[in-house]
């Protein structure tokens, strides 16, 4: 399910480039994905190299990545809350991107990397080209409650949209998300108004977290063949 | 938690009176709490005199009730969905009761409760007249990641609430619900827009479901020291 376009080099200079961006002291939140896991190998490097730095992981895999990288990492209860550290920035891809609104959920970590690039002061999202369209228009992953798959199905469709549990590959039956709930992605077609349809969504009983990241980011890093378009939505 | 205020007969009244309600053939959503469970036993009789009906439990506690009752049981995934032959009426209890909008969740079962009530084509709210009030002013459960505890009680304080995650009894540590995230009780004082304060809730990065019902019930059912008030909100 993952979105797989676009060169490894240009999802390289995106992810490197924002881990330049990451000051000492910082904490960081570590995004998933194959662009993300290039700004968390860069970090690495960055570790090695005596930046003191502390990550907190959106997902197994950015957690897995990190600890291999030698990145201290820092619990997500510790790094936010009233008493919390706070996070200084996250760096995220993500599955689409248009007008500086996103559609991430494709590693079905959506939900974490929420609670990550939402609570971050500044959200870094890094991305290459194939990433970016004129409007978001891919389907948008739902995390859902087991039992509340009809529900949220019954809704898709009340709002216009085609429903499809994801299954998975390497177990029988649906995909089981880190926290033990199930994915549907839910086809919209072209979606003209997120911050509507993610008020809709967030509305559905049954439905844990969707995958539409609305005015959140703060800063998008585009790599390109020859270097990186920096904007800020 | 649950708030324990109210006559027994009062509640048995209203819960009774709302069994009375259900039709031959109909697939009822069973509620969680000490009214609901009023209706639960009523619904029971009535199996045992020669009613042909279904259940869905809202939670671990309405199905052991059913059970024991004989009441035969439909999976939320069977009854709801694309496919699903649908619940007719739904019966369960509230909190806290004002103008037809509801508060959810002492027994920390309000997300798979709001699946099953929305769902139905009746939803049938049964109290004793110490829920009712002016306006909601008791605390809002909210269902959370475990992980986003942190982020949704700064969301709450941003908000104007003060949250405080639920403890257990009988077990150390937190409550955790049936589908193993935990409870943060925000507390807000007098509610006065709850549809706006649902809104924020749910678009609050990690809180999977929140306590407030508004414009779900189709039926208030109060029960008295000596009958059943009810009305239609």
């Amino acid at each position: 399910m993952k979105t797989s376009g676009g060169s490894d080099a240009a999802k390289r200079r995106a992810g490197e480039s924002a881990a330049r961006t990451v000051d000492d002291g910082d904490v960081v939140g570590l995004g998933t994905g194959s662009t993300a896991a290039h700004a968390i190998r860069a970090l690495g490097d960055r570790v090695d190299a005596g930046l003191n730095l502390r990550g907190v992981a959106t997902s197994f895999a950015s957690r897995e990545l990190a600890v291999e990288r030698g990145i201290p990492l820092l619990g997500l209860d510790a790094a936010t809350g009233p008493g919390g550290v706070g996070i200084d920035v996250a760096i995220d891809g993500a599955d689409r991107v248009a007008d500086g609104d996103l559609i991430k959920g494709g590693g079905a970590a959506h939900a974490r990397e929420k609670l990550v690039d939402a609570s971050a002061d500044r959200f870094v999202v890094v991305v290459d080209p194939s990433k970016e369209a004129a409007a978001l228009d891919r389907p948008v992953p739902l995390e859902v409650l087991a039992d509340g798959r009809g529900v949220v199905a019954e809704a898709v469709q009340a709002a216009g949209g085609e429903p499809t549990l994801r299954r998975a590959e390497r177990k029988d039956g649906p995909v089981v998300t880190d926290d033990g709930n199930l994915v549907i992605d839910a086809d919209f077609g072209t979606i003209a108004d997120p911050a509507s349809l993610a008020a809709t969504l967030a509305g559905t009983p049954g439905v844990v977290e969707h995958g539409l990241f609305v005015g959140l980011a703060d800063e998008l890093r585009v790599g390109t063949e020859d270097g990186v378009r920096v904007t800020e939505p």
